[in-house]
């Protein structure tokens, strides 16, 4: 239980910034996670052997398998590092911030590695693991996002009692209908346009729902 | 070449006038395209039998085949009769139609049948006859949706250089978010609240490209 003397909170604040040039053993976790994003771009998920994650990373399967005991979880690991990378934008504006996720994701999703991982998504959800990975990564970016609505609205932005889930379903909506649902081009005109859209209709009062009967 | 004696046109005319009650032969083809539509909502794509089909509807294996050489024409026949049995709607407003559309297409994907269609399209995409089937479906009805915009656009419900293709992608992103992608209900509030945004949006000038540069 008390195997390591660095306190376990200490070590995971310093990863959180980033630091990733530290020691030995986050060099390794670094080489397997980079290795795993790109088999996953290049095999899919049913395709791909940890085996191969081994020779392109140059570190050991039993030591991959020690701190990664299943292929769900190395995966999820690998995807969840490649989102942290790119830290949440702050432009000043919510516009502007919307506009910096939405192309950040359409510039991901032309490398060959994203190519990949959109083909995942589209043609292994049937597998329970991908869909697991898949919800949970649909989270962790949700959470980005909504940060991004609520710091817009207490600027000012847009009205209190705005919808952030209906903003944000809009939005992504749209752009996720033609980039992963139709395998079309998003261009930097069209993701704006959709932004200012969905905004101007917030603006004006739209994007609210009915308020739910409060509990007695 | 010349076996029918009744010209084609006439006969497509009176089929898409909904006519079903004619012939043997039509009750025959409204039968076999039923039977179809529940077993593609009880098993999926792939493991539809056509022989299950025949025992469905009561109609030889070899008469289906006569009629629909392959299992894949059959299931696209069998989803598009589905699709034109729901008449466009006609409310007068671009938002009663709108509303009448995604809350039709909500409704269908509450039966079983078309829970069993939503996981088909969730989970079999990577067979090419679905991504197929399913691409020549979405064109159809995406045609029907284009046409709503357009005489919205013209009753000078939203200014005339409009993105139709924007308004839509953001109305019907959102729902196949919530209702496909993540498995979510849509409520007729929520459905009401997605049009009144974007339609606030498109008339304030927002849902536009810039000109695309002309060709000389």
């Amino acid at each position: 239980m008390d195997r390591e003397s660095t306190a376990p909170s200490a070590r995971r604040s310093r990863r959180t910034e980033g630091t990733r040039v530290g020691g030995r053993a986050e060099r390794v976790v670094s080489a397997v996670l980079s290795a795993t994003h790109e088999e996953l771009g290049r095999v899919g998920y049913g395709a791909l052997r940890v085996e191969d994650v081994a020779a392109r990373s140059g570190v050991a399967k039993t030591t991959i398998y020690r701190r990664w005991p299943t292929k769900a979880e190395l995966v999820a690991a690998s995807l969840r590092a490649a989102n942290e990378e790119q830290a949440p934008p702050d432009t000043g504006t919510l516009r502007g911030d919307l506009l910096a996720v939405v192309m950040g994701a359409v510039r991901m999703s032309q490398t060959p590695t994203g190519r990949g991982i959109v083909r995942m998504l589209q043609t292994e959800r049937a597998d329970p693991e991908v869909e697991a990975i898949s919800r949970a990564l649909r989270d962790r970016s949700r959470q980005v996002r909504r940060a991004l609505v609520e710091r817009g609205v207490a600027r000012g932005e847009l009205p209190a009692d705005v919808d952030t889930e209906l903003v944000l379903d809009l939005i992504f909506g749209a752009i996720y209908a033609r980039l992963v649902h139709r395998g079309e081009d998003v261009s930097e005109d069209y993701a704006a346009a959709a932004i200012d859209t969905v905004l101007a209709g917030a603006r004006a009062g739209a994007a609210r729902l009915p308020e739910a009967p409060r509990r007695p």
